[in-house]
């Protein structure tokens, strides 16, 4: 094994101080520079042993349990992957086919699936105000269940994805970043474009936008958030940004133009959201069922973003970006002009040309959830790291 | 670890005679006394190494399927948990992706999902007389491919709930009753209360009644059925717990009033089910699809259930019973008045006096399943869990 | 362990050359009859492990994912079971579960389910000249994903079955065929009728015969395609088997009559399939969604079926085969007259006698699945089955 670059890993994580043991993961700004600096760290030390063909495991068994109240396919299989690499069987909570419609309550649900339960990973980010709140609920319930001496062990909850944050994904999109960049040290000063995109869809969720301004702008770089008038974040996380600018010597900034972020811009994001208040009037016709409210406020949206389909990212606009050539960046999938609908969020140019960086991009998620898996699993994930090195290296452990 | 307790379950296992290799579990009173008891024994050791956080992984690999024909939460993650800690691959059988619909028999598919499998374990507690029909009908062609050399191994059956047993449930249920008195010879002369209680929905499986009668009278328990006139269990299990109590000293007794059974009780047992003969008229009206006559029996049936309201586990009698201190017990999810439903099986404040209690009850489920596998599966399973504990304990195995 | 007789496996698998590793199966006749013969010695060697209770684990971990664009029991339960007895754990990409209606391209959800897979295997026979384009889709997808460092390694893709070919039925059908006749060199000069037979519905794909004829030609036998006229198989096999038997020194020949195939065969496989230009005018309804051309179209071919009832696999025509005592082969389920329908494939006295033999036949698929995954995914597959070997007689490895 070429056993420096991981062993330079195991060196940096040792440095690093964490306190993750059967805790959740639930909101990135929830948590210390030194925990997600190790998230970043294990994530491409567990990278570079699969790489090199090399078994992460470390556990022996235990059930890693899925919760998806909306679909998926790359956290899904992240998910997925991340239990199977480290030893925990998966497990998928399919409300449709479980007794919980029978007016079951969650504090009872998240103790009856959770007795061999080590991690229970959840995404619930359809209605505003709800998702983070439901992995709180269903947190606080394995609490009392451990106290109570019901939960041998307290499973850790990871968020992937709620109303609020998606952690997964803004982590990998750093971890990505690091790479390219070459440290994160590197991305001080930086000027990073998270910006609003044109779709012919409608009510997808904030949570990337907003685990994004939230989480870069930990390092010192220059966030710049872009949106039409209307389409604005949640206020609390604006904050979250603000005050974590401050605190990093970084910069954060909200325009109203496209142009104007990608204005000499190191990287670029842009992605399609719905505005803040749309999704809180959806989030209250979704819960009276009210159709036709749905209907017509989708038109109303349709037509809303219809006047801005030019906030297309295409050549022109990466034009403006640091020497005309920002990495590109998504959590895929994009809507791709000419490709996945008539007029989206990127030109099918500019897409191509980054296609398989943003490839790149998405194979950090696997390896960051592992990550989180194994920091919050293990009492002493050095110790662990060290020992899997070891018996890579066909040493005694 | 601390040893002496997991020791002191090999030490009774080992003191009892069982004859379960690859044979199946379908109704507890088909099995010996001492088979019962290696169960509880064996669930409480493997409970007790998940506890210090010590593998119990018994195989290497294989797979357990589930044929889940009816809802199911709680069952399927015990289900789940118990064949990922001794080793086994969960393989769900999901017969709307399969070819079963083609007319293909039972016969063949039990053959086909067999080739490298060791457990099989079958939800199918909708229509009076089949459930466990169906499971012997897929054991004899076990046996058949077994016989014939199409199976290397036959696979065992472990009933997860049929019209006639719940055998996993009331496993478990004397399990946390042998924790919560200290020593299941501590069940002689105790008052079992299992009652009938009022419900707003219709329908519910007889299957939870009647396997705590058919399992709680054979260890000298003083069992008291109890349920409105006309919802009368299946005759032959009735005859099983009149003939257990003969035989183990205790009594039953088939009352209708749950008021007198509750009377000086040290458990209670509060929980709907359908009269047998509804459930036989809604069987036959299943199977010709008539939509019409179904309706019209949840109505006739939703009626003479309202005239039982009064059936509700609450304060007052409680009060009734031993110290006024039973113990309430509830396979999950209970009806809870004004949490659940308006009016349902038990009293909010009852239930959530006992709520920890019912998750403890819960707790045992997963390991009573890992034990038939153990049981089922292992030529010798006392010497494989003194492997298991001389693992555990850092010693060479 | 009877050593012996796996260990004759092994020393047979040495003499083969095989070039299969990070490669895919999607057709049988891209591959050498080397590699053939490996897959069937390589099977035996795995089921005779299997039968002594004997681990064949080869991985420690990974994920094998399957995706099935169309229903299936055996095939599902037998890449389980093969990802489950060499140590990969199962991960199925439910489409209607994930994102991809989201106008995602197969490009990118191939390398975005990849990252941590081994391999993938995939079902995709409900459209002519669609399923195995789509595997070589997903299969330069994730070359290209290779090469572009994306991915670790590259998954192989197993066919499950496509519109041209069913690898692991065909395979399955001759590792049987190699165990009842004692060695594959006993295949030359038997007579296999591979027939269309009867069947109360419409729509079946050809991958099943054209599978057979397409492998089964290989080794000196001698085919006779039978079929009405108008039931014709896509030319191209035609091709292939005729090809096959010159070079193998078999024979081949299509002709209109069961009775003519089935004379003197050793071996009769009856078998509905729908006639190739029907499944390519659905194929071009099922594009365009047209309901009523659908059902025109099944009207118009049921009524076609029903010229050809006769074409039924009864006393009178096994009378006509070698010995009168060919054997009967069927891929499961098959279309029993007086059983699963009103009129069939076979009779219920000749399907009932041939019953157990059809299962032993459907035995071999898990291995035969299993040893395309060791085939494809070790670099040196010789040695690690002797590594497997000697771990199960319990020497040094």
């Amino acid at each position: 094994m070429s056993s420096a670059a991981v062993e330079k890993q195991l060196a940096a994580f040792n440095a690093l101080k964490t306190d993750l043991f059967h805790k959740d993961f639930l909101l990135t700004w929830e948590h210390s520079t030194d925990e997600i600096k190790a998230v970043l760290t294990l994530a491409e030390a567990l990278k570079l042993l699969h790489q090199e063909g090399l078994s992460c495991r470390a556990f022996d068994s235990g059930l890693a349990i899925s919760i998806f109240r909306d679909n998926s396919t790359r956290t899904r299989f992240s998910f997925a992957a991340a239990a199977s690499a480290l030893g925990f069987t998966l497990s998928d909570l399919d409300e449709e086919k479980s007794q919980i419609a029978h007016g079951e309550t969650v504090r009872e649900t998240a103790n009856m699936i959770s007795f061999l339960a080590e991690v229970i990973g959840i995404r619930d980010d359809m209605f505003l105000g709800e998702g983070n709140k439901y992995m709180r609920e269903v947190g606080d319930a394995l609490t009392e269940g451990k106290q109570q001496g019901v939960l041998h062990r307290r499973p850790s909850i990871v968020n992937l994805q709620c109303d609020i944050d998606h952690p997964t994904q803004s982590l990998a999109d750093l971890a990505w970043l690091k790479k390219h960049f070459g440290g994160i040290e590197n991305m001080r000063g930086k000027k990073l474009a998270m910006t609003w995109a044109y779709s012919p869809s409608y009510g997808k969720p904030l949570s990337v936008p907003q685990g994004v301004i939230g989480l870069m702008t930990r390092f010192g770089m220059e966030v710049s958030l872009a949106h039409p008038e209307g389409y604005g974040l949640i206020p609390e996380v604006i904050e979250v940004a603000r005050k974590n600018a401050t605190q990093s010597g970084g910069k954060f900034e909200v325009v109203n133009s496209m142009e104007q972020a990608f204005q000499g811009a190191h990287i670029v994001y842009p992605k399609s959201w719905a505005p803040y208040h749309v999704m809180q009037r959806r989030t209250e016709l979704l819960k009276t069922s009210d159709k036709d409210g749905l209907k017509a406020l989708e038109k109303e949206c349709l037509a809303n973003n219809a006047r801005f389909s030019n906030w297309e990212c295409d050549r022109a606009k990466m034009n403006l970006t640091h020497d005309r050539s920002a990495l590109y960046m998504h959590c895929l999938p994009a809507d791709i002009t000419d490709v996945s609908c008539k007029a989206g969020e990127v030109s099918a140019e500019v897409f191509e040309q980054y296609r398989i960086p943003t490839y790149h991009e998405a194979s950090y998620k696997p390896f960051v959830i592992s990550a989180l898996m194994f920091l919050t699993r293990l009492r002493d994930p050095g110790a662990k790291l060290e020992q899997i090195i070891r018996r890579a290296k066909g040493l005694s452990i």
